[in-house]
């Protein structure tokens, strides 16, 4: 019961973060939908499509994908509100992406996935919508940093999980793996905790400043 | 027979539009070919992934490449011409759009699919390809809008085929699903229907206007 | 023993210019290593999505993985000497890049793929992890030219591998295929060759020159 409960919070959230995209791109209505769409159920299907799940689940099941356009609908009614309340958006996708990185986890164990392609397939649950959304939309994906830490979080969920789930029971590694997932990815936002870049001076200006007249 | 000539036309002209736009970003022969190649059977590629139907049939077998090259090389010899003939390459799509929508719904009933996912795999075989020709060449999706409408035509059709195929016999809603969609995207290219964006002030311009010296 | 090598060598060559990619686009450690491993196994789990090897070999094992996040560590701590070193870099690359075409073909012919499929899977395995590379950090892909040729190499060498395995015994395919592809592509680099692009009249240039005051 109460994973479904945290999917489809995870999959509202994320399809809301997609529609408002959709929204600031200028895309119609039916491009605000897809971008809910691929952005709330893109991890899973990819996670499905790496283990042979076909279809994939949110596919097959009408579910995943009504949540998708009920959150879609919502965010472009909405959209100066959800762009408003931005952080408690931000929170209930923080929920989401623990329980996404260690369920994605877990589902790649009873599929045959090794130790090793389970926490990346977490991982993969986790941040592959969001990284279809920015590619997408045309932006440089922000899991990819220099923002506050998301992909670290997700990480970390998914291995505990995965190290848990070798010594015990499944549902506590899922239960630890999210939680620590969430509160890390929360305190990442509130206390701005960032990953180094590499070399600043390495790094290229995509749009070089106008030299002026 | 008749599905043939509808499969490969279909093919054919998402090709020749693949092979137009790597023109116009000034890629090689072989980024035009390859611009050709994922726009005519990406979505059909895509569609037998989530099938599990492998290797891809389009892949398989020499029949469906061997259009996109030659729409290719026409595309790219006469590229003058096909850019002022914007008009029937765009008809010629839109069949190819209609049946791609209602024969990958039908092939993914084959498959073992529920109607809900035979009915957004029928939509994915029609606009999966020119989503992945837009994100190559680094435009924004035009199908995402806010352009004449594209994607509600070919979801009519594949549901509309999905309905039909419920009731009655396979091939009738095949030829009823395509045939709305292709004549419902053919009516929207002529009255320009649109579907609404988002709330307009809320759009972010990609490319600020410069202010000037 | 020395496809072995080969491949970790192709692997930690395709690795390192998605980090330097990573670094130059101001990615966080994650992008970095997320560029890493994208590029360095992108192509062979595509291909194995394609073949339906379930999960993806370098998922599931995880040599090739901690192969990529050891080229990132390297070419991010020495990032600057890397990007000095651009030749011995591409020659690396190129190395990989023939095995890579041949050594797919090689196992898509292992997994029941056609004759036509298994070139088509070669070149999939040989250029995809660049084409990903490049689309997630929102450049358009070198692949798809005007530079020095790339794909042609590869094609060539997938082509020759599966004819000689249709004659004679698969290790003379692959070996013959690589080095064909590997000495071509070095020669491209040397010598600059290049394939035509289209008209170039058609040719839409993506940031128009500022007119100036």
């Amino acid at each position: 019961m109460i994973q479904h409960i945290l999917n489809y919070l995870g999959i509202g959230a994320a399809a809301a973060s997609g529609a408002v995209l959709g929204v600031r791109k200028g895309f119609d209505l039916f491009g605000i939908a897809a971008m809910a769409v691929v952005t709330g159920v893109g991890g899973g299907v990819l996670r499905d499509v790496l283990l042979a799940i076909d279809p994939p689940q949110s596919l097959q099941r009408w579910q995943d994908i009504t949540v998708c356009l009920a959150a879609a609908a919502l965010a472009t009614l909405f959209a100066r509100t959800v762009i408003r309340l931005h952080q408690p958006v931000t929170m209930l996708d923080a929920v989401g992406m623990g329980f996404f990185a260690t369920s994605g986890a877990a589902l790649a164990v009873d599929h045959g996935a090794s130790w090793f392609a389970a926490a990346l397939l977490g991982m993969v649950s986790a941040l592959a919508g969001t990284i279809i959304r920015d590619v997408v939309a045309r932006d440089v994906p922000v899991v990819m940093g220099p923002d506050d830490m998301y992909a670290v979080p997700a990480m970390l969920g998914s291995v505990i999980y995965v190290v848990i789930d070798y010594y015990g029971p499944q549902w506590v590694g899922v239960a630890v793996g999210s939680l620590v997932a969430t509160l890390l990815r929360l305190a990442a936002i509130t206390f701005h905790w960032r990953l180094p870049t590499g070399p600043r001076e390495l790094i290229m200006r995509a749009h070089p400043p106008h030299p002026g007249p």
